[in-house]
């Protein structure tokens, strides 16, 4: 485990919990003598975890935030070329586009642990941070759209081994789908906040804006603009990071916003936005019942990419 | 009290626990025997209920939706027509042009006490439904502008002994915020949650939306669409009615999802949308933690007035 933040201190926690060997690097000489503390192999030396890796062919973790993974790959490239690799990254295909350019011989499989981040660090982390959650693993990480099945499995186990639910998904569906369930929703929170408070400095005014509108805010106001909330540089670093797959999502809500306002001030009516609206969260309740499945190990990759596409989230092997 | 469900009935319950002689009406039989099996004044005759209320120069609660106003006035303009008039509605320039229009001699001032509204009917109601919520005390509600203070001051009261601060707001003024806190949330929360379903009869390809967001979406989504579970004809009574201030609403909605657009396609940055929402959610939340005021009975309307637009609530009078 490369990264002994929040995601990669609790998925070391877990999987040695699980009865596997992991040892990790930090950069951090603080954190990893907190991680030997607390019984964990760690050092500062991630030269000497890759080498061990290769040794071992052990499967390599980059837990560490986007723009530090070109420098991880290029050591992979030097100390471990072919090793397995998979990471923790909330965005897929750039990922994918960094291995492919830093470290094509690698075996790299993406991953997508869906846990809570609102804390960070490895005191932050635990061993149950992704018991129920889903878990993204990606299909199709190859140059030429292949999937490295057998560590493709590896890491699907991993998963399994930290509690979580896999859902195999390729990197551009990954993005796409995030986009629309996290990141835009981080983005729409922020100018429903805005449109309330209003900009004191406006040239022209915003009528029902300011200390009046806040004062009344609560419900509805409160849930809808509660992850404006965040740290507004995790919000930049994720909504940045997914820009391709964030303007396809932006576009859509301004095409549907624009016909609620449209429909509004010719007929009034806003029955058609309302109710795909009430459908749509139908429609999510429904997906949040649905059981996950177990599935044989002679599954294909194109079965596992017709199960995520169908929403569903795979509990473990069948046999 | 005229009706008595959810909203008429908590306060028919509150007004008689602080002490004060409440009777009330309502069309329906069934609402009329489970109020007097409470132990409450009530019948299904609004008639006698006003000619009671003119000739004790009481005050008379429309408690009722909209659409069934205008009738309520009629009776009022033959049965009571100087008498001292409130409302509960959640929209308040439609129910001051109707007062205008229907029951001109009516002593009017609105109000909307901002309490829950997901139950309905008079065996949901609560003597506490109010407290610590704002309610909302209109000025200006006279054709030429003017504020009857005595019946002011008679709405406040009653507001304070239901349990609630009272905000004093223009109508338009009422409208324009709750647009901006209330309505604009639900219809943004409808718009969320369907682009991240996507409509299964789409023409155009919505990359991303469907099953695999659905299984995916959680925290953000779930916070963010949450109001779409709301029943869709109350949404559209609200948003439907308060169609002037939704559009500028939404017009300024679209305004900076636009901008962060084309930022987002232009330089790839989001801080100004991003920055500007958690300044606005921070904002909200030091609204929340001001304390509310006391005023002497002699504060002026003008002082009410920007008490009002800079979002203070009224806890009673200071004498």
């Amino acid at each position: 485990v490369l990264g002994l933040g929040l995601i990669g201190g609790s998925l070391a926690r877990a999987a040695q919990h699980a009865g596997r060997q992991v040892w990790g690097a930090t950069p951090s000489e603080a954190t990893a003598a907190a991680a030997r503390a607390d019984g964990f192999d760690a050092d500062t030396d991630p030269g000497h975890a890759l080498a061990r890796a290769a040794e071992a062919d052990a499967l390599v973790v980059l837990a560490m935030p986007l723009p530090a993974v070109p420098a991880a790959l290029a050591r992979i490239a030097a100390a471990a070329p072919g090793c397995r690799l998979t990471d923790v990254v909330s965005v897929k295909g750039p990922v994918r586009d960094a291995v492919r350019a830093h470290a094509p011989a690698a075996r790299f499989v993406g991953g997508h642990p869906m846990a809570g981040t609102a804390a960070s660090g490895w005191a932050a982390g635990s061993a149950i941070l992704f018991a129920g959650t889903n878990w993204v693993v990606t299909l199709g990480d190859r140059a030429d759209g292949a999937t490295d099945r057998e560590v493709w499995d590896d890491v699907a186990e991993l998963a399994w081994d930290c509690g979580a639910r896999v859902v195999p998904a390729e990197a551009t569906e990954h993005d796409a789908a995030v986009a629309r369930i996290s990141h835009l929703p981080h983005l729409v929170a922020a100018v429903l906040a805005a449109v309330a408070a209003g900009d004191p400095n406006a040239v022209f005014a915003e009528p029902g804006a300011g200390a009046l509108a806040l004062a009344l805010a609560a419900g509805s106001f409160a849930d809808g603009t509660r992850v404006a909330d965040t740290r507004p540089e995790l919000v930049l670093a994720m909504c940045e990071g997914n820009r391709s797959a964030l303007l396809a999502a932006l576009d859509d809500t301004l095409g549907r916003l624009g016909a609620a306002r449209g429909s509004l001030a010719s007929t009034g009516a806003l029955a058609a936005t309302v109710n795909a609206g009430h459908q749509a969260r139908l429609r999510w309740h429904e997906a949040r019942a649905a059981e996950g499945v177990r599935v044989p190990r002679t599954v294909s990759t194109q079965e596992l990419r017709a199960l995520g596409a169908a929403g569903r989230s795979l509990l473990g092997w069948a046999d």
